[in-house]
């Protein structure tokens, strides 16, 4: 179950570094793949930048259209996350192979992946740092989460199929964002 | 007890999104932030590209000496995180009121932090998105990892001094690094 999310939030799902998925649609066709190489830029609105390897069939696709949605998996998903990254979207339909659940965004082609903690619709917002690293700068348009999900814990990839899933949390006082 | 670590393996510890320390050094003296808008850009040699927002005293040094060393905690340094995030560097020298131990590094001004589970020596290679985001490209040029510290646990920010610390680890099959 999909709700809005507010935009100001939007840093506290990406700044712990959880692995990503990446969705694209280009000509009717999504795509997805997996993604660990992200970063906050900016509060509000949210600014993400992110490494799509000319390598990976998505990079096509976000480059033309300009619009893409991350999603934020949990660790039941870990084993698709894995497979995910195993095919390329240029061999097969990964949505159709993979049993992926997906639905139309708001204000981007891309879709949502309703089995997700959290859907952010983007829309890519500087491409200066595209041709020599790759690098995308993406502006979070609209937020969505999923608050049926108790206690969420996202997965950390540190090479190589292997994960670290969120353990206990800590609360200390700070006056920092 | 700080260990050489091949640059080819930097990515593991930065591409799963700890939290981590950045230590600079201006004029001899030496200065640290809490940090946790970064991200891995390239393998090897790794890049590594992070925002040092213009509001940090860090800010300054990283621009003037190009210089700088990123320094992963694990959680038992958790309120030393916090701590060092609430003081500002223009106002108190936080390794002497905090009592942080450090070193000097081999290739860099910018000192190392002994306690820490990790510290990679950086020079800052493109500036070109400084101006507009406070983006810094970084390449590391020395690692160094302690490998007494079994098991570490690495810290993931939220928001507000709320931090996940790392749980279990999944071993999933993959061919991606």
């Amino acid at each position: 179950m999909l709700r809005d999310l507010q935009l100001s939030q939007v840093y506290k799902l990406i700044e712990p570094g959880p692995v990503v998925l990446l969705t694209t649609a280009q000509k009717g066709r999504p795509n997805v793949m997996a993604m660990s190489w992200h970063m906050m830029m900016e509060f509000n609105p949210p600014l993400i930048a992110c490494i799509v390897s000319g390598a990976n069939h998505s990079f096509a696709a976000l480059r033309k259209t300009g619009e893409c949605v991350i999603a934020i998996p949990t660790a039941e998903l870990a084993s698709l996350v894995v497979k995910i990254g195993n095919v390329s979207g240029s061999d097969v339909d990964k949505f159709e192979a993979l049993g992926i659940s997906s639905k139309a965004a708001a204000l981007v082609t891309a879709p949502l992946l309703t089995d997700c903690y959290a859907n952010l619709e983007c829309k890519v917002t500087d491409t200066t740092l595209v041709r020599k690293y790759n690098l995308f700068i993406l502006e979070v348009v609209k937020a969505w989460i999923d608050r049926t999900k108790r206690n969420p814990k996202t997965i950390h990839h540190k090479g190589f199929g292997t994960f670290t899933v969120d353990g206990e949390t800590l609360r200390l006082r700070s006056k920092k964002p």
